[in-house]
């Protein structure tokens, strides 16, 4: 049955059967959870309202997505969600017409929903981008880039806010605190204070008539004066669970033919009372008991990031001078346990990674050292940040890079492939990185003695342990794990070393293994001096080839005019998809077992 | 005589002395001028008010630094602005103490001073940042990021925002308007306005008192009401060039002792006539004769720039689709003259690289042909969104990469030395580059007809011509312009074509050159092929050396397994200083006449 043709009755039970659809197979396949619940009203009042086959339908970061796909004909199929060539677990045009955009990264829909209403314009078409955007990634500067357009072109555009007062974390900054005021309605209270402070005392007897007329008009104009004041109409808050009130409002802000923004408070975790209201713990779940909300915990070794976490809180407790930072990833880089033990030193700056990069760089060089913790994918929203504040001047940031290679289910937006290309050449960068837990622990410490800009990178989720003896970090040092009688030497990276090793058990031979440890400055002197004994090199890291490891080393090859057989299991060009890790990497041949054939 | 010992009389005169002295040495040096000059009265007041050798003096973009860099101790010195192994055009820590931070990129001044601020407190020290911003830079995505942080946190900084209603070009977007409203007492008018309807009107007779009253509160409550609600105090708009004023407002603001924005309205150009209140023109400039302002122009041929813009002509006129957009650069990048003719389809989209990249891949997936005209170092603003927004979905979406390789006097913020570095290992992406005017032309007729993402390079300032017949850019192909006797082979990239042609030219040996024309997708074919007749290589490309053109080549030798002896002259691993561009290139080593020593 037609979307269009329902009636509103109709349309409560379908957000109900939604809600059943995704609360079952999330809690069979893991995803995004809490915010996806918290947006079935408003996603199926958007298909009420306007038209998926014509109207752009702008879902930032897309998260949020899952009832949008359940309404375009995906019911039956979402069972495979985030699953290896399953459904994605965001918008994916590949996969539907009805998916307008990639997402996965934040704050970008309405960027794309000015390029949509340009075009719409140029093309004189009768269309209007509709967009879906969380309270949590209105802090990032991307979206105050486009409303500053927007708000001088003034093309319609329909912008819903979707504002569960929290973003993955809990909300933070004054834009977060406005968006609350405005819901409580605080924001009208205090401005009225002011008034009262200098008219309304000031106010001849008998003239509460008057000040009534002016609280009156103090409330029409106030809530969401900043998008007034930038030029997009604001109409709210209303209440995101309202169908018929939703409705409505969207009927409003369509006809209105210019931008409005539509301010919706949802709750996120709405319609599974044990998720309902909850903060970060929702937002992307792995399977859990839909009965009791209990997670099905997988018994797992320590994640890196755990690892990391407590490495820093070590180094923290150690040297007063330890200060750091997440964009809104608090838990997801375990610095939530920094913010905790140390208050003052550790910041959630919010979704704002160039703000993060930049102001870490003033602390700096105020003698501080600051780690900022993020994953491979979100650092490359801070580059620029990177070259011109940090490495031009050289300070001493550590970039502290985690969910680096396949991150797993989350998939192409979210792959860590690429920080070692875009890094390696900066001048007065520092590469380095930890094969295991316990290396990972020295190379927080040895960060804390570099006088230089340097970044570290490890895996999302545990790394595999390892026997080697575990030795300081020394500038530009590699390691020889293993000597080998064969002419091969295996160089990793990172987590490569350990698909090094378990790559070498299976192979005939008795293998050389290295673990490079920086790939800025390489450790020349050895490799020159290995260079003597085995000439078939084979590189193991989670990296983009082009510009990774492998190039590194051939770059050191030829200008040493060394001559050696060189093959790089690095990622090739293109973007890789999502699915379990392992499944994902046996796809890309990188598995050990896949590997030792290819290793003549 | 200190600064802080002299009185009103003293210090205008010293404005004046600073002018004069500006518009001398500009006059003959070239650099930033109208914005310098418009800044004279804010920064001898920020040095009366406080302390450059405590407080953290934090200069957005930092062109206005010249009065700054006069009141320390570089008077003399100032004679060498902008010269090879002169004063820098932008603040240096290497050059003095009392600069702060490097800047040449906007907008990041306010990040720095939330860093610098938390830095204060963790120290406890009774210091204070202190930020001039144009009103230019307010449109950067990042100065949100940061004041959502500052307003949040609320640590003292005063921030002076030296408003000439203007970036380096007009000004745009709603941020813009709104600050102009700010300026012209309108925002105060259209406000009172929706008061009048609303309550005004329905005041019983006789009532003008109140009516009076409200209209003095609303005076004071509204101008700034965006900073006010975003946590941060507001005071202005104040006469940027009246110095008593400024100075009683800094007072005031440095006593407030918490985050306050100082609106200053002020004159760009300021003190030379001829400059006042002028846009783009008198920003940054060349030579010119003080006495009449008629620049001293150098006979000089047509630059890349125009030859780009007069191309993008010819096919935005052939073909409707065609659009572009600049990030506050119309006449650095060529647009002016799009935006002109094309009015409803070219933008200026401010200071706000992510916006411009987003959206325009939004126009793209709607069918259209988005050209992004940007500087090399500005593209690094908008990486994830290259990754993000343009590969993953593969769309054509054109970066027209201007000034690539060495800028000259701007020195190292603004060289265009990593954009191969940082582009190439892109999936999807396409790297090709013109050697001349010609086959620019034919560049951008090319990269009409590429169903995918591309970024052309080409330098600042003019190509050196060439004789070879230029012929039609295909798919990966790269063209042999002549074969040789030797075993040498040359091969150029973009402007390096000429500079391997030079080079040949003074070499005893006939040397074979080859236009790589891509560097992504290489031409394998042609590469095996010359392999097998020239084994000694040299790559001329203006382009940083690790992850560059010879790194593209040697990935490819290597899983060719193809033997060849490989110089690549491109950059160094280090920043690269201001100057004269021949100046540089010597002083690198990368003039023709020095690297034909190199070649044996």
């Amino acid at each position: 049955m037609n979307i269009k043709s329902r009636n509103l009755g109709q349309l409560e039970e379908l957000c109900s059967d939604i809600r059943e659809r995704i609360i079952d197979v999330v809690s069979r396949n893991g995803g995004h959870f809490s915010s996806t619940l918290g947006a079935v009203e408003l996603t199926v009042a958007m298909h009420k309202v306007f038209d998926v086959q014509k109207d752009p339908f702008i879902f930032d970061v897309s998260h949020q997505c899952y009832p949008h796909k359940l309404l375009t004909g995906r019911w039956e199929e979402f069972e495979t969600i985030r699953q290896f060539r399953g459904l994605s677990g965001f918008t994916k045009p590949k996969e539907s017409s009805a998916d307008y955009f990639v997402a996965g990264h934040s704050s970008t829909s309405i960027s794309l929903a000015v390029g949509a209403a340009k075009a719409i314009k140029l093309k004189k078409e009768k269309r209007i981008p509709v967009v879906m955007i969380g309270d949590g990634s209105m802090t990032a500067g991307m979206v105050y880039e486009a409303l500053n357009e927007l708000g001088d072109i003034k093309l319609p555009v329909v912008i819903i806010l979707n504002d569960n007062e929290m973003s993955i974390a809990k909300p933070i900054g004054s834009i977060s605190k406005y968006l609350s005021k405005i819901l409580a309605g605080k924001f009208y209270q205090s401005f009225r204070e002011k008034i009262d402070r200098n008219i309304i005392q000031k106010l001849p007897e008998g003239a509460t008539y008057i000040a009534k007329k002016i609280e009156e008009s103090m409330k029409l104009i106030t809530p969401g004066i900043i998008f007034e004041e930038m030029g997009i109409d604001y109409i709210g808050p209303i209440d995101g669970h309202n169908l018929e009130e939703i409705i409505e409002t969207l009927e409003i802000a369509k006809a209105m033919n210019k931008p409005v923004i539509v301010h919706a408070r949802t709750v996120k975790g709405k319609g599974y009372s044990i998720a309902e209201g909850q903060h970060e713990h929702w937002h992307g779940v792995g399977p859990f008991n839909k009965d009791n909300g209990e997670f099905i915990k997988k018994v797992s070794a320590k994640s890196a990031t755990a690892v990391f976490a407590d490495a820093l809180v070590n180094l923290a407790t150690k040297y007063d001078n330890v200060v750091g930072v997440t964009a809104a990833m608090p838990s997801g880089t375990g610095i939530d346990k920094l913010m905790k033990e140390f208050p003052t030193r550790f910041w959630d700056v919010a979704i704002a990674e160039q703000h993060a990069v930049t102001s870490m760089a003033a602390m700096a060089k105020e003698g501080f050292k600051p780690y900022i913790t993020i994953y491979s994918t979100f650092l490359q929203r801070g580059y620029d940040q990177i070259i011109h504040d940090v490495c031009l001047m050289s300070l001493p940031v550590v970039f502290a890079i985690d969910r680096a290679g396949i991150v797993g289910n989350d998939g192409e937006t979210h792959q860590g492939a690429f920080d070692i290309s875009y890094l390696r050449f900066l001048p007065n960068m520092v590469l380095f990185a930890p094969r295991d837990e316990e290396t990972l622990n020295l190379a927080i410490e040895y960060s804390y003695t570099l006088d230089k800009p340097c970044a570290i990178r490890y895996p999302r989720g545990a790394f595999t342990p390892l026997s080697f003896k575990a030795t300081a970090f020394e500038f530009g040092k590699a390691e020889l794990l293993k000597e080998g009688t064969s002419n091969k030497l295996f160089i990793g990276y990172g987590a490569g070393v350990s698909r090094a090793c378990e790559t070498q058990e299976l192979h005939k031979e008795d293998i050389a293994i290295l673990d490079l440890r920086f790939v800025k400055p390489l450790d020349k002197e050895l490799l020159k001096q290995l260079s003597k004994k085995y000439n078939d090199w084979y590189i193991f890291s989670d990296s983009q080839k082009q510009g990774g490891v492998g190039s590194a080393i051939l770059e050191f090859l030829n200008e040493e005019k060394i001559n050696i057989n060189l093959t790089s299991f690095e990622y090739e060009d293109h973007f890789i998809e999502h699915g379990d890790t392992k499944v994902v990497e046996e796809s890309l041949g990188l598995l050990p077992s896949l590997l030792v054939n290819k290793i003549n």
